[in-house]
């Protein structure tokens, strides 16, 4: 049952952005449909992390949508004979593309919010890419988030009927790390439910070393806060 | 090994439309890697259809992938408790949407054949969308494809990499089903092999009462061809 609110897709990884934006949205007075993808990512984790976040948060659903981008390959995300890279010095965000890229990632999963906003009639679609975390992805830039708009709205039935437009939302898209996590601190997110590491141990300790986990603490560090999550081995 | 032509991820349904397509591509001397996509339709002999096709016309690789669209649901095609229309007067072609629609489809397979195109260094795309099989599909409109190609080029590291540019090719777009047919045939493709019924009986044999059966039967007759493929009782 919802509340006569305007009904919003949000992804929700469960990692430290996406949990910010669910609550951004949240704040703006959308009712939130979180769409989750078990992908075949090492980082299994953040499976468990999404589901605690949207409990938290507070959700309309939680769908944990399977999709093996592994059949694609090529990733060190989804392919566990490629090494995460670790303790690199330009946190990935120099321009090169890491190896972390996943081929179409975001691209797919809009694709599939897309599918979902069509069914539940919603017309708002949040996603929390930013561009501290392009490190070179593509798929996180305003112009690639601008002609996906453009293209779901001639993709879909709604569209075409004239009924409504499709909006992408991306609240987070230009703050640094220590922004975002200030922003969702002030705003009530527990940050110890999150899950940002790319590499993590059998008991879901945070590696502290994956570009992931360092744009992480060095987030937490400017932001004046101490990240609550567990890491295998202390960090500064 | 690939013969050192040009690389194309060619959308594998099994149906006509799309084995027509692949031999195209296959004329303008594309290395082709067929994909077709498991989504949990309710017509699966299509994915037989697929693997028929693609020996028969001669392929680089044929992937099948899996996508179960059914979890976003609301398809006839994907929601075994939704009938699929039979004997419509308009053969779902007067503009309305039909129940066999099914979500943002279209975007969902383009954005994984953009995935395995920046896996495989493929920067051509073909999709066997036309607009007679159009019925109100929005995903199968021109400016929806050029939309979607647009996004792509901004989407993917070898489009920001600057190396090359994709391109979604529609070779079909603008035939009647009886053009495809006639073009198919001089091309040799053996339609015997492909699938396109909704609603097949478990042994595989078509309807020949939903809309796809009909354009089907109507694009043979209008061809002057006899439809090869067998139907659960006698069609004119």
């Amino acid at each position: 049952m919802t509340d006569g609110s305007r009904k919003a897709i949000v992804l929700l990884s469960g990692g430290l952005d996406s949990a910010t934006i669910l609550v951004i949205a949240k704040s703006r007075s959308f009712c939130c449909y979180a769409l989750t993808f078990d992908y075949g990512q090492r980082h299994r984790w953040e499976l468990e992390a999404a589901k605690k976040v949207a409990d938290s948060i507070g959700v309309q659903e939680h769908r944990i949508v399977n999709i093996d981008l592994a059949q694609f390959g090529a990733s060190a995300l989804t392919d566990t004979s490629i090494e995460v890279p670790k303790n690199r010095a330009d946190l990935g965000i120099s321009g090169n593309i890491p190896i972390t890229y996943v081929p179409a990632r975001n691209t797919i999963f809009l694709s599939c919010a897309l599918a979902w906003a069509e069914v539940t009639e919603a017309f708002d679609i949040f996603i929390g890419v930013n561009t501290t975390d392009y490190g070179g992805y593509p798929d996180c830039r305003a112009e690639y988030i601008a002609a996906f708009e453009r293209m779901a709205n001639l993709a879909t039935a709604a569209a075409v009927q004239g009924k409504e437009v499709f909006k992408i939302h991306t609240p987070i898209i230009n703050m640094t790390k220590s922004e975002i996590i200030r922003t969702g601190f002030e705003m009530g997110v527990d940050y110890s439910l999150t899950h940002s590491c790319y590499d993590p141990d059998e008991l879901g300790r945070s590696c502290g070393s994956c570009d992931s986990c360092r744009l992480r603490l060095k987030g937490f560090a400017e932001a004046g806060l101490k990240d609550p999550i567990e890491y295998r081995k202390a960090v500064k």
